[in-house]
């Protein structure tokens, strides 16, 4: 009872912080938005007071004044995969210290359920959404937003969205592979491989038929032969059955490059523990992204990195000025890869 | 300039919707909100007529109305440990189909920085809270919410949160530990074990603390030695030191009992990888968890598990119930342990 009445009253002290201020309600209601202008004194005396009565403005009530609802949406296909789950961890880390907090959506790969998950996002109106998911298109995507801007991981120069040039204005994360994968095949072939297999990711991705195309084509420039293509998901699991195959119904390889690390994990783990061979002595193994479990000693991957605070501090500096400037022309951060050596290749 | 008007033009159409269904402004409202009692004849015709508008209520003003935000705050320490990325990630699709958000807040072991993370969260106005972290009490956390009662995560029958009864109503998921430890124990002691190291987790979790506490009872009960406890903090590079100091420096142990299957991980790795021991041959290794990597060959890992469904269901009726009887006394679900016997102990 008495900590419903303190909450209660905690509630009816906006008018108390302005009088004891001795501020308007307006100039109340400015100190909570960072983006609004008031002088450093006034603010820093408001929040005081502010603090000293107990008193936090109301998000949902302050969204309806501002328009802005200081939530950004994330819709990941997958929050447990090391690689997403790293960046979700990093980037609301980021955002929290500029005042934005993050609102998890996950995308299922059946259309029909991303319907619903966009209509029910729009409901919640944020102030900016980043897509780790090429399955939902940016005009389809836009039709359920009311302002804002979404944001896109888009690898090299792909084709963007099978081909289809979007009406809809997106920003876009560009990452450029051909470094760190250029890097990765000098070192292969400098250490004698000649039959390079590449495992994929899920046939649908973008960034995976881009990684194919990009390592197909550095091999022709190299003057080695075309990668032996072996299907997989970006899991575990399939990585290691589909090495088995490889090895066991295929001609094998000596070397497999990996659409992702946690494939890699899978291929190793089928040729040393299933195929007995060795690895790098029978068999080089290249892995993509560099999340943390590929230091870890059972592993020891070679890999190419994309720099997790790079990335995070593109996609928050993307938020920011769209948010500044909310008509401006599509806007673009680049990132670039780079090879890490560890000791799968040798 | 088209799209602009489009998107004005959806969002002028609750009037529409009410019109062309022919039912008042308030049904439309509460065709929008689960918890709004409406024929279900008359709901679905309103949500019919309103997907046909492409039409969706706001959920700020609606929030202002229905006093439910329909977010689920979940405090985390680490967004990114297997662990508690796949439980975000099963959590958010239970709670997407039961219709709320996902809102993360990452929490900083350094207390002034919680402050500054409570007070922000607070204006989100929270529906529940779960808080995957003993950082902040109870009486703390209960002090920057409104109407959420929040939702801990206790292990067996700890003195919870430093011995000091809350005054708050928070709801509980009690995790019983026993009888997978047992398992466990009674495994390693089958296979001839005599000296047991307990690799702890971080030094002010209760979780670990309760954990040690366990093994400690578990193995006086069957007449073993008191176990050797060695400082982790359920990261992998702390564990794979750890391991080193306890074989270097100390005098090595024929188990290791981990807090976490990540540290369990880093245990193996430092005893075949730098100190020439074969696991299970010289030393058994049991993890705690069941993470998805824990079935990897590199690791096979024997663990005592958690169910994720489970779990998760237990967290989304605690929510639910809650909501529906926001004065209930506190509300506790239970859940169980086993081991998953690999091939680390033999």
């Amino acid at each position: 009872m008495d900590e419903l009445n303190s909450k209660k009253a905690a509630r009816a002290t906006a008018d108390l912080v302005a009088r004891e201020a001795n501020v308007s309600r307006v100039a109340v209601s400015r100190a909570f938005n960072p983006n609004a202008s008031l002088k450093p004194e006034k603010r820093d005396r408001i929040l005081q007071v502010a603090r000293e009565l107990n008193y936090t403005p109301d998000m949902a009530a302050r969204s309806l004044v501002t328009r802005r609802s200081h939530l950004v949406g994330m819709i990941v296909p997958d929050v447990c995969s090391p690689w997403e789950s790293q960046e979700i961890d990093a980037l609301t880390t980021a955002l929290q210290a500029e005042g934005f907090a993050t609102l998890l959506f996950k995308a299922k790969a059946d259309f029909s359920m991303d319907q619903t998950l966009l209509t029910y996002m729009r409901g919640f109106n944020p102030d900016s959404v980043i897509a780790f998911t090429e399955n939902i298109a940016p005009d389809v995507l836009t039709g359920f937003l009311d302002r804002a801007v979404p944001i896109y991981v888009i690898y090299d120069d792909a084709t963007e969205f099978s081909g289809k040039p979007a009406s809809s204005i997106y920003d876009r994360l560009l990452v450029r592979q051909r470094e760190g994968i250029e890097q990765a095949v000098a070192l292969l072939q400098g250490y004698g491989a000649r039959r390079v297999a590449y495992l994929g990711g899920k046939q649908q991705s973008l960034a995976n038929n881009e990684r194919e195309r990009m390592i197909t084509e550095i091999l022709a420039e190299r003057g080695m032969e075309p990668p032996i293509v072996v299907a997989g998901d970006y899991t575990y699991d399939t990585a290691y059955r589909a090495t088995l195959d490889l090895f066991r119904v295929g001609d094998g390889a000596d070397a497999i490059f990996a659409a992702n690390d946690v494939g890699a994990f899978g291929a190793i783990d089928a040729l040393r523990h299933d195929l007995g061979l060795s690895v790098p002595g029978d068999v080089k193994v290249v892995g993509f992204d560099d999340i943390p479990q590929a230091h870890w000693k059972s592993y020891n991957l070679t890999t190419v990195r994309i720099d997790l605070e790079d990335r995070v501090r593109a996609l928050v500096r993307l938020i920011l000025r769209r948010l500044k400037t909310p008509d401006a022309d599509p806007m673009v951060e680049t990132l670039g890869t780079r090879l890490v050596v560890r000791g799968t290749v040798g």
